[in-house]
């Protein structure tokens, strides 16, 4: 049985050993940058720890993981030009290191690149893989598109934000499980049971981020806390706190998305007002909720306990944002 | 046998009846409004042409004919993104009617979508057709990038100019006729010559392109001549100028490229420069070759010479640019 350590290995090891073309160069060269930065490599050791529930040779799930890791890495490429964001990973984003035609069209290049790795699969699994690939990727641009939607919407709702980011990025978890299981030969109930962890599991991981935006200790959490304030970022603790407060904690909160000049002020007052309004305590109690339905849905999935271990550690330490 | 109106037929109908999810609106709508423009639907004419070389029933092969119209069309959404175009068959881009996130994601949506079409090719078939779609979209992308690349550069040769317009241009033309070859069954060689037909005859089709934009008559060619002349495009004409031109006429041509402010005095004169170059003339001689070139692997097929008439005839109308 592999360790997430061992899928790690494995996985940084073919992600290194990808051949691209020497020419031309400016296609590649982002390619080849955006996916050898450090990155916690998540999604394609689900797809080998799937696989592994069910064999313990999981050579043949290795490129449709890698498939996962470059579609994620796309979406980031083209996500970081659509939210003109300077750093990923500490590093500068394509666009900024090179321009934005280059990481359009590289983007668009690593796009089709997954899917000729989604393609490597062995023959007879194809058709389902691709299916649930082509499937996963288009829910991934949808709930790209809300995304945007909801930025410039005041009403959007808890539950329209839970199911933007079950698209946007729970079905990939779902989906790196769930072709795993497939490769590995599951019966469908546990494809479906494999899914729905990765689908619970996605959304606590997102809501979990949310909150530590603002409340978590950077040196645990690795990046600076307030961020997600300072831009005004729909996320579930901002509705949350936009939906459940009076008519003049509103009026208050308002106030602070409106000004932009006083960012250290800007965080400490939209704080105190998610305090007030009891939004982590709230947002706490979600996640929980969908951390619970993962770890049901993991039990029912027709293994041996001591086998799932890996993957139900991987959620505790998620969860722990040990990860 | 089918007619070239008779593909069409099918395939507009077909256009007409995909069904795209309800929402997010904003995600589908640029993805309709492009397919449904008017448009020569030529790439997928040849799919369904090809098919039709070998049996009669081309049903199978209407799901990867779309397929590659789906992809034509996404890689216009993104180019126009890069070339900053306005206009798409005289209506405004989508970059333009939307705006630019837009452009760059349901491109993208676009993009998987031709993949699901691909794959609803019947099963047997659908390794090689995804393979060959990968292969050739993956081109596509690298003759895109040298395009841009090129307009930075002012020593690329008609050689490299050939080999850029094969990958951005030609090779869907091939790969289109390949894939309807696969679908009906013909052999290894015949998939080749048909891919070698629609190569030759892609890079005729674009050298021509070249020569109309400066020399066509705009009611038969459909669009304004000299546009490229203004936005000093690296065409064959341009770069077989630049690369035949003496120390006296480069100065003059270099001059003209400079000048952005009498755009009908800069027609006039790269015109003429062209005319005293002998450009027009070279650059019929350079599409005479192709288009033979083109001919003679068509004629290497081995099915009845009648079968072949309808693909015969339209590399002749590509070529008076009837089409």
């Amino acid at each position: 049985m592999l360790s997430l350590q061992d899928t790690l290995k494995i996985i940084n090891r073919e992600i290194q050993a990808i051949q691209y073309p020497k020419t031309p160069a400016g296609l590649y060269e982002p390619i080849a940058y955006l996916l050898t930065m450090k990155g916690k490599k998540l999604r394609p050791a689900f797809t080998l720890l799937a696989c592994n529930l069910y064999r313990d040779d999981v050579e043949a799930a290795i490129c449709p993981a890698l498939a996962w890791e470059i579609f994620h890495n796309f979406t980031l490429m083209h996500d970081d030009v659509m939210d003109k964001a300077e750093l990923r990973r500490g590093q500068p984003t394509v666009h900024k290191k090179w321009n934005e035609n280059t990481a359009v069209l590289s983007g668009d290049a690593m796009l089709i690149l997954s899917y000729t790795f989604m393609a490597k699969s062995l023959a007879g699994n194809i058709k389902p893989l691709l299916d649930l690939f082509s499937m996963t990727a288009t829910e991934i641009c949808e709930g790209q598109q809300y995304d945007m939607e909801f930025e410039r919407r005041p009403d959007v709702s808890e539950q329209e934000y839970i199911e933007m980011i079950r698209l946007k990025t729970a079905v990939m978890f779902g989906a790196c499980l769930r072709s795993g299981a497939i490769i590995g030969g599951a019966n469908e109930a546990d494809g479906q049971n494999l899914y729905d962890f990765g689908i619970y599991l996605g959304i606590a991981f997102q809501i979990k981020d949310d909150l530590l935006d603002v409340y978590g200790n950077p040196d645990v959490f690795g990046k600076e806390t307030g961020r997600d304030i300072l831009c005004n970022k729909k996320t579930y603790l901002l509705i949350s706190a936009l939906n459940s407060a009076d008519i003049t904690d509103k009026a208050e909160l308002l106030k602070w998305l409106a000004c932009n000049d006083r960012p250290e002020e800007k965080i400490v007052a939209v704080r105190s007002l998610y305090d007030k309004l009891a939004i982590p305590e709230k947002t706490d109690e979600t996640i929980r909720i969908f951390y619970k339905k993962a770890l049901t849905a993991l039990q029912a999935v027709s293994v041996d306990e001591n086998r799932k271990k890996v993957l139900k550690n991987i959620a505790e330490k998620l969860m722990e944002r040990e990860l």
